[in-house]
């Protein structure tokens, strides 16, 4: 583990690096601005985790009227249940009966819920239950149209509800209906079409266990790209949005501020880094590549240095290209970098840095950084 | 911090996922296959650690006659030095007064060098070692051809050469070659021409050096792709090749068995991975995504599965698809996945896991996991 690169009351510039910096004044915007967005809807925030991983702000988000968590493995539901949090879904399938257990133990300090799309998971849960106090809550995930994990909408996914319902040691307490792909389509008639393609067959899923006497207490789904299309189709009850809280270079390089809510929320995470050599013209080196952030979703970009271009990563090095003409950053020169895919940039650090007007007002852990099991 | 995913005695399909495996068999062949071929070469190695980030493997290759190892940033070589490797390179420049008093301190601990390309890496280290005991010992990193860091080989290499033997708290102890690009070249050809260029620019600047009357003490370079290209080039004394204790499917797409030494590794690293949903036909969805393996060299591989390809990750999901007429794998069952590139993928993760013949033999820390400053 990297020991912290900060301390509080330090100058931004003086902070150690790679460092994992939140700008608290926009975090904390993005945090109020969710609120009021959903406030007039009546659907909750059951903010994701996995973008996060911190009881810190788990408990900010509560504090803000967060219903709770979600978290997409029991490792990181263990984190957070270990910081205080009560109420957490693991909006996710597991395999495995270690894992099966391990979620069966947090159900005694928290009210955990759980997604199953097979009779497999319900069978292994079962076997965790016989063992723990109370029944396990499960939600039947469907496939909202992203086509990765998921039972059939309609029908399949009742029968798997009412096999759950009959369980002496299971609760059915409602459907997942999240559409992962949706959020990171280039238009928002792309992805108000996904959405309305959710909505409709979470409609049909839901008809069918009302015919079958079985009700819903969670209707879960929507991220940061989507959730005011699921909180006003009147069938969503919780929106599980993460990326919200930092966002990124990939819903920057996405999003129509004049027609999309989520245009309502500012970039608040960075990567501090540090230009490292410069041994040729038109170009530096950065000491912030592939272990420091990540390339999947495009390149990350450099904030407020027009014409200076993050080009081409190394295990190590991030290569810069300067446009002619423009002043190249200096040898030593600290740089903010926007990531392009906020959840797994954070989990290449040890410890956030909260700044504020270029003072280090907070140092936090990333408390569930690796915990992928 | 992720609990530990496995105890010794365990069987290895017991083994919580995602985990990092080492097959002991292989990696211990791939360890001792190194010194075999270095041998009458006379040239020596100095390990890479960024590919392990481990004290506990540095010291195997120590062991087995490596002279030290190489890092890359200061947090890995402190957990290097803390953990008892006593000769260690700093493989790169480094920028920053924190950071250049933090490798000045573990110069009171261990044999420590480092790279320059600058005059500002200089005096930096100059003021850094005022306040410590001896001189700091500096390599010029020269542009070997990778175009990334290090200074223009030939007169200005000798300059800045010049400028740390005449200081009072510097020492001058050779140059640093390394031609990183050159590793991942698709074909034999490429890489021989890579690494020519190299070994040219190197002897001229030795020259220039000899001229100046200053002696080199290490030349350093080489890595897992060109190894003995460097070996046998009769200008190296060192080699710094990290990769090869674990391979990777970057390497396997390019290596010509026939020709290459890089042929006689072995693949020795794999994440550990369970089939979590399995909802559509054709399909199956793994546990292991962005976050425990990584994709900008391509797609990892599902290890001895014929007919099942890893073909889209998202964060904590690994989509497979399924051949037609091949059996799919079962919910619940637990897949090798070959990282497509070793030393980011081992950054992913906590803890090693070795097995041979199927059980469990020990459980290492990734111990400078995440020492990215």
């Amino acid at each position: 583990m990297q020991s912290s690169p900060a301390r509080p009351g330090m100058l931004e510039q003086d902070v150690d690096t790679p460092a994992l910096l939140i700008d608290l004044d926009a975090f904390e915007h993005n945090l109020d601005a969710m609120m009021q967005m959903l406030a007039p809807t009546g659907v909750a925030l059951r903010a994701h985790a996995k973008t996060h991983k911190s009881p810190i702000i788990a408990q900010m988000q509560i504090a803000r009227g967060a219903v709770g968590q979600c978290v997409q493995k029991v490792g990181e539901a263990e984190v957070l249940a270990w910081g205080g949090v009560k109420d957490i879904l693991v909006s996710n399938e597991i395999a495995g009966m270690e894992k099966a257990r391990r979620f069966a133990a947090l159900s005694g300090i928290a009210t955990m819920a759980i997604c199953v799309d097979d009779l497999f998971h319900v069978q292994q849960l079962e076997a965790a239950a016989a063992g723990a106090r109370g029944r396990l809550r499960v939600l039947v995930e469907i496939d909202a149209g992203g086509g990765r994990c998921g039972i059939k909408p309609g029908a399949d996914a009742v029968s798997l509800a009412k096999r759950i319902a009959a369980s002496r040691h299971l609760q059915f307490v409602g459907l997942q209906a999240y559409h992962g792909g949706a959020q990171h389509r280039r238009t928002v008639e792309e992805r108000e079409k996904a959405i309305a393609h959710a909505v409709q067959v979470t409609t049909e899923t839901l008809e069918g266990l009302s015919a079958a006497g079985l009700k819903c207490d969670i209707v879960g789904g929507g991220g940061t790209g989507t959730f005011m299309l699921e909180a006003k189709s009147g069938v969503f009850t919780e929106i599980q949005a993460g990326s919200y809280i930092f966002m990124d270079a990939d819903y920057a390089r996405n999003i129509d501020t004049r027609k999309e809510s989520v245009g309502a929320f500012r970039q608040s995470l960075f990567v501090l880094s540090t230009v490292m050599s410069q041994a040729r013209k038109g170009t530096a080196v950065i000491d912030a590549g592939l272990k420091a952030l990540t390339f999947e979703s495009g390149m990350p970009l450099i904030w407020e240095r027009q014409g200076v271009t993050y080009i081409d990563p190394s295990c190590e090095h991030g290569q810069l290209k300067i446009k002619a003409g423009v002043d190249a950053p200096a040898l030593g020169e600290k740089l903010r970098v926007v990531p392009s895919h906020c959840d797994p940039c954070v989990d290449r650090f040890d410890w956030y840095v909260g700044v504020r007007n270029g003072v280090v007002e907070c140092v936090w852990p990333v408390s569930a950084r690796g915990c992928t099991s």
